[in-house]
């Protein structure tokens, strides 16, 4: 079969390997019928993650029909169309009992990354039961696709762990991929205020009409200040940061009121600056984390009542075959006003 | 000044009574802009709480402006517009202390029943420093009014305590205000699925209008075969009783899913059956209440962010010396189409 | 091997049975080391579940040591000393997914009643990577058998549902079992009340040596009354019934204060009386449940802080080939001062 | 009257004052029976707080017998024994409405800071009702000193907002009056492990006394290598920072585990580098913050189940007019062996 393979640091090839196979009682195999490319498969490529094996599969996103499941597998059919979770869990560890499967101690993340993914024709999920969710006809396929990470990280580790409530003011740092399912996700919750920021002006064109009330442009000067404009001085009640370097880190931690929220979504790779001898006093809520993937059938059935369109997250569409094109349109997402792309099967 | 006052089962009058004093060093006196009328006055009116002192001037919801405050008000000042908040909080009492305001030991609520109320051309209203909450210009007024107690009363009992979460099914018992009000202040939370229950068809229409995704008649058959019917055998993840009857608080008995929740916010005059010998396993949270107006606030940020037409709760509109005649359209609310009525100050 | 074995209503005996195989890939079979009777193998044996096939072994508690595991078992292993959980959880269905292991669609409660259980020389248990829990060495063996099931019921449907906090007044209806679990748990968090309610002087007498600061019994006349006498005319912050009965309930919600908790665990035979004309305005939280063993291991590791002394529940000791007398000792738990009765492996 | 008054930078004297009188409705008057010093209060002496000014009497801890309320006073009466809450509070501000009565718009930490303290013969107490807690006779007076401040400090700040639960592993990093109260508090939770970090050797001797399973002294080697071999390599569940330096800081950040809480007590005055790098990734809650004293009376009533003696917090007693000698003896704490002092009224 054709796949999206990873042989080192800047070197990446749309090449042929063999279909995988049952390995454990618990696995499925999954035949793609959508995919999609994560910031994280561009930072393996780009030789970040030195710990992934050569010749490894990427992608940890998709949608498909099932096509053969091991013999433990209980509620998961061949057939099945199902969203392929980006993290998988075995749910009888420590850190699975307390529903930390991000964290799982034989699984967690790890598909594209220590085992095979998703940018291929068929891949093979551990813990099929439980890290495969079926895929009712109603759901739109393109949608679904984004409840395999994008959606279920913003609303987990952005917008529950924030605590995002009705009349919340929330600062978002980043219109990303995962800072716009931060904005969509957080309407779930009917916040007054939702200040999106970025330097990309199509990025921030597109929070407003998914949602935004304000965007704001870091070129157009002090971001703090602006934030404090628009919501008093005391600053806001959720901060978001969906990038992942200290310079938005400081932007939340600058305009977060007492009592407020900072939830940091972002992949860091510094350490950044905390500044205690000011927010000590301020009763705060600092979080980070990694997504447990536990309310991905909770957004299933909650997406249909927004009234934002969740499609305009895909904004290019190409057939399996293309996925090297498709890689490099988005590598270069700002040319390119390209937030999600989707890779369909032929 | 002209008031609705209560002189006996069955007999209330609009009638003069002398103007309201500053009595204790934290009242304000109010001057009232809009009221209306609750199912509690029409209770008081019939008898059903001969603990009224005849004398008492009726109501307990209006926004006003303030005509006057006591030596020991801080927040609030002469001509500030306000909400009058039907519970009013000492906060220093032990259970105030709790945010159980509904049970404050030197209020509660007290307006319209152990002291003078909002139908009238002035109010006295204790603790006016916590319980009257400051109008800006741009919220609706007659939103606002609905902001005294049945917005309050239906979130804090019914969808709070219900916990409504996205994507959940729901079951309301009942399209009057406060039943209305849960299908409002749910939408909230952006659960998927909205049942409301009701008799009259008038209410159901103005449900769907206002955001069910569907009705039922009890006229038309049994009720919890029909919820089961939509939401499957399981039945729903929370049931809002908002009728005050045991043939509501059987159909949420009767209709909850393992695991969910039973609200009951409607005024009970009777015991009803609990089948705790179907109920024992399942895992339920049933909860009661009066409304502890903690949320108005939030609430007052949030209802912007709706896309229902709050307003349509308004049924009909009067002039305050047509009080009476509003108390008429009101006792005959299902002949009337009536919801609830707006008393405007001349 | 040797089991306990029932036959039909009133009909239990110690017989000869085939000795359990792996079935499914994710079983595992388990060596009994101690085993345990419960009220409800009682209730099997009286008729009360005629649902229960004649041919089935008795019981759901027990410790053993892991004999073998299936194909697809990964944290459990041959040799394993483990704490058989009551409830066996797939992890993977809906309920699962939401920590709701009680309702298991593929596992729930079924040991003992709908699968052959523990009261013999070795059990087949499903799912066993989740409903075994490894058992350290330096943890009383005895205590441990609490844990399978009276310990977490007691603390997950009483103590946690009941929202047990520090300094709180709790009444505790029973003292069976599972209400001096309930007891014992609810030290956890530092209670400043805890008043046990039964008719048999000699759990009264343990309930004082394990912890309890008042004990009631309802022959020393009105229970309400002598409550209410202890904690204040508001009544108590939470109420646990622990018997199954309409008395024990109405004890209940005759004590309970405003803002209060009624954490219901019995078993319950028929519907009871619900004084909502009374309680609707009381804002209550009253709850139900079966035992999701969802906090087994933290009580493991809890317990070791206690200064009550858990094994004084563990009144009687038997060897295996004793079970029959054994049960007539746990029949007559009254007469005989019986609590828990442990078998033990010889 | 007699009282400590602050003069400027290390420039503090037992002065001659006028006595304090009524000044708002809200306000009450309170004779002090029992006073104590905090470390803020020798903060302010060394300078670090010019914001006081000149003339200012010290102290925000204190227990006593109310000597004259306000007119709009009405919980509290003449001759009420009382613990005075460190933090004013008026209830009705916004922050105030959210039970964040450390940031109240009109209170706060005020006394002893922005108005006059407790170290004196009398003291002007405002928002009486809510401030002020009625101390009942059987609650031991040199423990409810502590309820001023210590103890609603480390509790709500450090184990609250670190959440600790039963079973858990906790770290306490110092042993000063906040970390000593955070290990005596933490127990109400019955967490399994709880391991004290400080300097001195007598404080970690008196930790032992008052429940820390394990004292680590920094000066013995790599504390986190030692927390990571009592605890195992993921750390520990809550980490409380009582210190207020980049060091403990440090200490928490590297030992706690995924899923875990770090919770910052410490009063810090500069920056901490937050190593996101490793930590974005550990699903973390992190809180800071000033104590908001609504669980002063949870705690006094909770205090009475513990097992550990409170009262050897208070290490040196002093008459009223030894102030001088006391503020000695606190600011060589180390060398003195103290914890906390007890100014009694002569």
């Amino acid at each position: 079969m054709k796949a999206m393979v990873y042989y080192g640091a800047g070197d990446i090839r749309f090449a042929e390997k063999p279909k995988p196979q049952i390995i454990d009682p618990a696995d499925a195999v999954v035949k793609i019928v959508k995919t999609t490319i994560c910031g994280t498969d561009l930072g393996i490529w780009k030789g970040k993650n030195p710990e992934v094996e050569a010749g490894r599969i990427l992608g940890h996103e998709g949608i498909g029909i099932v096509e053969e499941v091991g013999s433990a597998v209980k509620n998961i059919q061949k057939g099945d169309k199902v969203i392929i979770s980006c993290v998988s869990k075995c749910c009888s560890c420590d850190n699975c009992k307390v529903q930390l499967y991000s964290h799982c101690r034989n699984g967690g993340w790890i598909l594209g990354y220590m085992i095979d993914g998703t940018q291929a024709e068929y891949v093979r999920t551990p813990y099929a039961d439980s890290s495969l969710i079926p895929l009712p006809d109603n759901v739109n396929e393109e949608v679904a696709l984004l409840l395999s990470d994008a959606l279920p990280t913003a609303h987990e580790i952005g917008v529950q762990y924030g605590d995002v409530k009705p009349g919340d003011t929330v600062f978002i740092a980043g219109a990303g991929p995962v800072g716009m399912s931060a904005l969509l996700t957080a309407q779930l919750y009917s916040p007054s205020v939702l200040i999106v920021c970025d330097m990309d002006e199509n990025r921030l064109k597109l929070a407003k009409e998914l949602g935004a009330t304000h965007t704001i442009n870091p070129a157009s000067g002090d971001v703090a200040a602006q934030v404090l404009e628009i919501v008093g001085e005391d600053g806001v009640d959720v901060a978001i940061e969906a990038v992942g370097i200290p310079a938005t880190w400081d932007m939340c931690q600058d305009i977060v009121k007492p009592g407020g929220n900072v939830a940091v979504v972002g992949v860091h790779g510094t350490p950044v600056d905390f500044k205690l001898e000011k927010l000590w006093i301020k009763n705060l809520t600092i979080t980070t984390g990694l997504v447990n993937t536990n309310t991905t059938e909770m957004l299933m059935k909650a997406v249909s009542t927004s009234s934002a369109d969740y499609t305009k997250m895909l904004t290019h569409r190409f057939k399996f075959s293309e996925l090297e094109k498709a890689y490099d349109v988005f590598k270069h997402a700002a040319e390119n006003g390209a937030m999600k792309v989707v890779l369909e099967a032929e």
